[in-house]
């Protein structure tokens, strides 16, 4: 079987051109496209049935840990957004309004860049007493950031698609715990679903979410050398409790202000898994959130077509526990090939009359392009092992990525260099909000993260005096 | 065992005070609350939880028929709206704007209404050749009608959460069979999960959806007499395809217009659900629906509440394949009682030391209060087989009240006796606007449906001359 590459098909740009290769590679396998509103996109069905399989796995995790979901208002009266000073600070740049002409005259509505606010106003009147704490809500909804900058599917678009949680506490311990939990949780999606691999940590106080106490992240390396921010949970301590008065009567009698979280992920989790593993063929998906994770591609003439067909459905029959599909179009194999190389379908199956002669069927990965022959008899639990060894290689894979990319940087001209090389920096940090500033003044790159268990040696890379932290540095998305 | 109502519990309102009736009910079943935002609701989790399984249930319906979810912008930019003069008509007078100003002046989107409009942009560009149909799309998302008129939890808000449905076809004839076919699926749904028996029929052109070719309804008759619209599928024929220029290269190698369908259902549904079946005591949940279908609450005096609590855990352990929940809270067995009435449980299961003696349990149903006492060994079966039986029981109540508040109206007369009575009146109708105007000003009601199978025979209710429709008039939500 000769594997033509035909002129219309395929990528114009190599994963070296990074940007182009994403841009191109996101509308070519049909994830989504710009939509004719400026900063927006649509979500194509492929890219969709990515975030329903997301969604189903997240959703199932928070439910089983007692969360429930619900949903609140698109609209936030701007007096809200102004009770936490910081929070209104944070996001007023980029908040779309609708404006109502009424009597008492004019009122401006925020379209939501997050929905703290909105929400917190309804747990002021639904929290009275420890009995109804914690309090553990989260909405699938839509978010608006009426941005400037540049759109990137997926990445950075004036609507995009989230999960927020929203809860309340009796003590500051158990929303501390409730932050980190949620954190492990989303590790545990990213790492076993996505097969991205994330350094885990704590932001510094100039990146940390407007209005929380400590905002924890998960980031990951993209191969441009950038981080993205994969999710975060915020430990909002009582800041939004106290302006919004969200109290409870404790055990002891006692009125007190409750401790909460907020976190979200977003559908730009899509974007890294084309980023992380996609190649200059197209997707490369990782088996657990592949909306096709085997696809049969027959191999006839006009003759066999009958015969092979029948056989390929008795195939897809049979892998019918898979999520499978059988191109039964007519198009020539090799359009075929490169056609689902572009979606990143893990498996493929050939089969043309030899194989079935044979009883086997000729078995492709798609991450490694490895061929393999295997009997019929043996196909489904060579499917299967192969699928997990997929899912595994790719977290591999990108698992070693990270730490090839990482360097430790002992100063600005090393912390430079390695940002010059496209990677992402180890280094000490002595905490002041100075040298925070000097680094992105040299390099463009932040503080993408304090991790949670690294113990700081050495000096700050900037001034020099005693690091009180480990940090990575990075420039991000 | 006494049932003691306490003051702070239970409705003020009797169902008899229909609207005062649902509105308290709503609120305190912790359904929905009014929003901040003038006009808009929260959907607390209770009620949430209900849209999620009407949610699972029709997704996976659609998809088995080859349908797929995607995502498209909230933001529609008004020369859209326009380019069908009478869908824009339709909407224009609820439209939320969204004003950009930038260098080439101000541009103005629409949140959107409804989102044929945004969609059909991006199928222009999709749709080639008729290999890329039947192109069959659903999107779950919030939508934005921007109205003046009272808010009603549910039923009627400025925003709301629906599905739309938008397929293309190369022929009239397969537009038609989907148009068909959904509408057969929300009965389905309507009926064997919500127990809400529908009528089926076409709308008239008056109350026709804006750009439509037909419109297909299902009303359902709530106990005010008025008719509620539960979901409309949309024959849209050409005319979005002709102004969004939307055109398919045919086996025959010509260029034609695709023909189209749209088709939604809303929030809307849990309101329908909360007044058909609720009663003087709360909710009356079809089992179906019902995120808790089973409450254990354990009887106990101090002395007893150890073995009590074990054995009601354990029987909850025996029952966790339904959806069931054991009330433990330190409340009287009557407060809880009433608690889970109000929230409309199907089945209550009490248990107490005598029980436990006995290994029984005593079951209680929510829809007509029936008390039974069940040998622990059979509860098992016996609660599946009461939630079938209520399940059913609920719809053949409703179908009852149905056709018995369906009566004949001969004359104008006739229909206005009907409509005063709460009834909904079915007459003859001989097609012209005209007549069609003089129902709505002389009694506010409007022609709800044409039926599809039922034949005319006798005459116009207005104008006496031969009947050409059989329909149905109702006051409506």
């Amino acid at each position: 079987m000769s594997r033509k590459k035909e002129e219309t098909q395929g990528l114009k740009h190599n994963k070296k051109d990074f940007s182009e290769w994403y841009n191109e590679l996101v509308q070519k396998a049909g994830l989504a496209e710009y939509a004719p509103v400026a900063g927006c996109m649509v979500i194509k069905p492929y890219g969709y049935a990515m975030w329903e399989n997301i969604q189903a796995w997240f959703d199932m995790k928070i439910k089983a840990t007692g969360h429930k979901n619900a949903y609140f208002p698109l609209f936030i009266p701007e007096r809200f957004l102004k009770k936490e000073a910081k929070h209104f600070e944070g996001f007023m740049p980029e908040v779309a309004w609708v404006v109502e002409e009424t009597e008492k005259g004019k009122e401006r509505f925020a379209l939501r860049p997050t929905s703290e606010t909105i929400i917190y106003d309804s747990y002021s009147r639904w929290i009275r007493s420890w009995r109804d704490l914690p309090l553990l809500l989260n909405q699938w909804c839509n978010i608006v950031r009426w941005e400037q900058t540049a759109t990137r599917l997926f990445l950075r678009t004036r609507e995009f698609l989230w999960q927020e949680g929203h809860t309340a506490h009796t003590t500051e311990k158990e929303a501390e715990k409730e932050a980190r939990m949620i954190l492990d949780m989303y590790k545990e999606l990213l790492e076993t679903q996505l097969a991205i691999p994330v350094l885990a940590g704590e932001k510094t106080s100039k990146e940390r979410f407007a209005g929380a106490l400590r905002t924890y992240t998960l980031e990951a390396l993209m191969p441009d050398g950038r981080a993205l921010q994969m999710g975060t949970t915020h430990n909002l301590g009582q800041n939004f409790s106290k302006p919004f008065n969200i109290k409870f009567l404790d055990r002891d009698e006692k009125n007190r202000y409750v401790w909460q979280t907020s976190w979200g992920f977003s559908t730009r989790l899509i974007g890294a898994l084309v980023m992380v593993h996609g190649d200059d063929k197209g997707l490369v998906l990782p088996p657990k959130l592949a909306p096709i994770q085997i696809v049969i591609i027959p191999i006839f003439t006009n003759k066999t077509r009958k015969q092979v067909l029948k056989e390929a459905l008795k195939l897809k029959k049979e892998l019918e526990k898979f999520l499978v599909e059988l191109d039964d179009r007519k198009y020539t194999p090799g359009w075929k090939f490169n056609e689902w190389e572009m979606k990143g379908v893990p498996l493929r199956i050939e089969i043309g009359p030899k194989d079935i002669k044979k009883k086997q069927a000729v078995l492709v990965r798609r991450d490694n392009g490895i061929k393999k022959t295997i009997k019929q008899s043996k196909l489904e639990r060579e499917v299967s092992k192969q699928l997990d060894d997929i899912q595994k290689s790719l977290l591999t894979k990108a698992k070693k990525f990270l730490t090839g990319s990482t360097v430790d940087a002992k100063n600005l001209a090393g912390l430079e260099k390695a940002i010059n090389n496209k990677k992402m920096a180890r280094t000490g940090w002595c905490g002041s909000q100075e040298c925070e500033d000097s680094i992105q003044d040299k390099t463009a790159a932040t503080i993408r993260l304090i991790p949670f268990k690294e113990k700081p040696k050495g000096k700050c890379m900037v001034c020099g005096s005693r690091a009180k932290h480990v940090v990575y540095v990075a420039k991000q998305y």
